[in-house]
């Protein structure tokens, strides 16, 4: 597949998309120039303001260059070796990230619990929390994750990310919070990224920059402070210490400026919607769950599936029941990528 | 500092430069469109491609976002975890990663040999090699690994390399290379790539380019193609699996295209050449060591190092023993900046 | 509670047991005189030849200490750390050891499986045992765990082994056994260790002597021994090569001579089994699911829970499911034992 | 080699002696009757009592089946996966535990140290403290680990033990003691095991038991009681565990009682000082170092070396340099083994 095409057709994911002009600007200018490495340089030290802001609190950084890297980074800072990490079965820690929790956390369990729309149940959580808490036979149950927007594509709603941080709280579990589409749950919600996170008990939040238009370059808001000095140690260990920190920077600095960051996802949001509302009034496909954000599910007869292929779209189908389908948007997405998929849909649904 | 200085006055690593034009125009190239995720694009197997042809011979490539990272996987591969990695004591892998290799390859022990110019010396390493092999009570000896150039700026010639290789392959260790400036020992040697790696016995490399000339990205290139598919597992598990990986490969490509890599290091070389020059010129300076590349190592008068600081210049003193001090050039070092360096050793020596 | 009683109350668990007579003999014999050390000696080498004729071939063996560290090694053998160990989600080394796989595995991830009496539901594991293979985004299918008997006391089959070997066998995993109580299930069915085992696919037995009569021994059965060398080195960087090798090794020859091992699994079978006949003629109490070896769960009233304890009775109760209590017998609990509870169950009862 | 000898002619490690019968009377007893696993057993509190008594404080106690698991679980509980074990280059830990340290501590580093007769050099601990703390291109400088007495043999007097806590505590170091003949450097100083120990500043203590009467039974002796739960976590999930805690303990309980420990230390002492006195008197025989426990240097005439191999006799020879021999006494080396030994010495010299 070409790495331009006239027409988008990859629905597959938002991690298929480039990136956003002004980004490529802002790291076009840090290309010339010497600069401090490690992180000692202005545009590190920009970003962490910049986050500073969005969250209205004084906030530690580390960029690093994937989503994976800042999950199991944080993990690792909150949960020992013989610590569980309480999430949700469905969520890309367990399933999708070929045991790099375990890894960077020396061997920590992954404990899946269950709940609709990929959200963590209450009830779960709140046994899970003090199941065999202190027995040495059992793993200790030690951090909850939870995905903000989930991987179905729904958003936690505030009281849910409350509730959840309150039985954290209460049952002694530290919160991190994988905002691999945080972005778009900011969006969707209306609610201040502060209130999202460190209001409701977030520890360590894992940013998720590169599906909303960043190139190569992720970033853990570190809200509970006392962990940065151990996350700088095991961040330069995984090879996660950029010694030209300042292209990591340039990136996260474009992407906060102006908003940049929301706006690329209140697009991608807008686009699921009119995907969403295009497909409605196609009688041959039934939609499925919340598409609170970027991500829509749906039914398919399989004629249409197999057109859709043949005219070289990508999305995921088949891979969670038959006859399901995956449609990912992302700031990329134009209206047009959208109708010509439903137009495409229609004729195959004929 | 600013991230742009007039004239550069940062010889503290050829980690301080920014990136080749070249590299910026590619990555904006790849900005735009869509592509297929996780390494399945154009770009990635064209690096793979030119690798193959610089190589001489078909290799596999992993990208990475760090020097370290590709270290640490490499040697990860090589060793098993009650493995001993034999490498020469002032090694970056034993001194500056953190414990990268020791993380990446689940407790394996660096066992630092000695050696002039940072340069492994063959006896230590023939004694080593054996040393209680098979004996359960200690660890095992499994691989060597070889800095080119080292930390001091020196290059094993192709007969040191092929000594080393010949030890490793009698004892049965296997061998890797940190080539963090293996461009720059490429221009200096004046020998093939593939004489220098592969037909030396050498399994895996870490490439090295971002001291050359990249800004986020490097490369392991798999010689030992029977070591690939465990290494896909432990990079996606490490968190190095990029999801935009055209971002890595576009900086990679162009940096392999039209001999941009062995440009850049020649640059770099002959800016250090020129400085060293110069330096012996002035009389109140004594050159250390041999400068084979971009590395060049010399005593000082305090006054001098001094007097250079206090101009703002950026460079490590005093940290090997009293009065050392390193100056690193890089592809972006221009002979104006060399020349000014030398006018203002010869003013703080006068 | 005092480690004599007169009359054992001890229903938790046999682990409460003291050793066979026999063991405690051979121990004191080896405890004067000189031997080599680290499993150079003779008993060692006896303990092997004896494990070779009871499962008719030649084997290896590593003694070590606790049936968790046996475990814990040979999934460390059996899989990479980016791999899975496929086991039944009730089985110990899910649930009991405290991430003992994990830690060993350097961060494998255990799948938990279903299936009726703790029993790994074939059609479950030919499901897992292909699910994601290859695919470097999971952690690859690499190990199954069986545990011989199961946590609920019941006994795999011959033929249900062979079924799951023969899973494993076609999906490429390695089989593994967990034999903590792998004599009660050879004397239950009536067949060899060797078909019940490597004839069957398993490829490395945790043997599970100290349950049934050995002190602080237990040994892995090595059928592939071509994981023979990397075990010995796991086990001395584990912390579990003992000096005093013949104090293992005593235990376990004594435990072997003389079909001893046999004679104890029997008699612990036969002890739970009087107990099930004499609970079946209280109606008061529900029996529950299979008791082929020496576990039994049963529904007890409430009160006669509560009479039991106040009695001095141990055992575990309400951990499963409210009312459910599971009983445990060994090779030293005695008829009188026995009978002694279910007068007392009958007297509660009343 | 059989396991008993008339006339005992192994002196290659006090690892190949037996057990005292005070020990194997203790497990006899512990063998009949049922107990509560995993330490809730009276015997395990018998024997931290004990250690209360002998260490003059409150202590916790793990009792572990190997010394090499005493220390790395110990070692785990000091040091981050990202920080250093400052240790002598001749320690156990370091060369002969197949990197058991850096197993259970996920990956730190053994930094070796110089200093005479296997002690640490007050003055390189002093600087390799301080070596790049707080630098995250390092590892972090994080417990030292003494050996008590040393690999040679020496015992560290007060006034050093001393010397290195305070520099351990100058430099916000741990402090770990490897006490596998601790008993030796007691009954060698005349010191209290509480000045020798926490007083000085040792955080934790492996006791050291097995090479000096126990089986397969040693102990940590935990200071600083702020790391019994997470040292109780780290242990099961080692194997450590043991479920017949009771047979662990019986042997330290009947260890501890009436002195035997020191009783069996002081004789070892004697045994090596009666082989010292008559080796002083055949001229042949050059003696080296300082024999302050039961470990005796010597230079030997190759015809002695290969007269004494011939004779039966087992001891470790050109190890260390040509010529150099170690003799290693017990408790149950008798005056005779030494007579007899000295003997053979002189006959072969002749």
């Amino acid at each position: 597949m070409s790495t331009t095409t006239p027409t988008a057709r990859i629905f597959s994911s938002d991690n298929a998309a480039g990136t956003s002009p002004e980004i490529i600007e802002a790291v076009a200018r840090a290309a010339s120039g010497h600069a401090m490495p490690y992180g000692a340089d202005d545009s590190t030290a920009a970003v962490r303001r910049r986050l500073g802001d969005i969250f209205e609190c004084e906030v530690d950084v580390l960029l690093v260059s994937t989503g994976s890297a800042a999950n199991a980074l944080s993990l690792a800072a909150l949960t020992p070796p013989w610590g569980s990490v309480l999430c949700h079965r469905d969520s890309h820690i367990n399933n999708d990230e070929c045991g790099a929790p375990e890894f960077y956390t020396a061997g920590a369990k992954l404990v899946p619990l269950g709940g609709d729309d990929a959200k963590i149940d209450p009830r779960e959580l709140r046994a899970a929390g003090r199941h065999k808490a202190g027995d040495v036979h059992s793993v200790e149950p030690s951090v909850v994750s939870v995905t903000q927007a989930t991987e179905t594509g729904a958003v936690y709603t505030l009281d849910e990310i409350r509730t959840l941080g309150s039985i954290a709280e209460d049952a002694g579990l530290r919160l991190h919070m994988d905002g691999a589409r945080f972005a778009g749950a900011v969006a969707s919600l209306g609610r201040t990224p502060a209130e999202l996170t460190w209001r409701a008990g977030v520890d360590l939040l894992s940013f998720g920059a590169t599906k909303n238009g960043t190139m190569t370059a992720d970033a853990i808001v570190v809200f509970d402070r006392s962990l940065t000095a151990e996350l700088a140690f095991r961040a330069k260990r995984a090879g996660q210490l950029a010694s030209k920190m300042r292209f990591h920077a340039a990136q996260l600095d474009a992407y906060l400026t102006d908003d940049l960051w929301l706006h690329n996802a209140t697009h991608a949001n807008a686009m699921a919607a009119r995907l969403q509302e295009g497909l409605k009034g196609i009688p041959e496909v039934g939609l499925l769950g919340a598409a609170d954000a970027n991500i829509l599910f749906c039914r398919l007869p399989q004629q249409v599936t197999e057109g859709l292929l043949a005219d070289g779209y990508a999305f995921y189908h088949d891979r969670w029941e038959p006859g399901v389908v995956r449609f990912v948007t992302s700031f990329a997405t134009t209206p047009q990528d959208v109708d010509h998929l439903l137009q495409a849909v229609s004729r195959h649904a004929a």
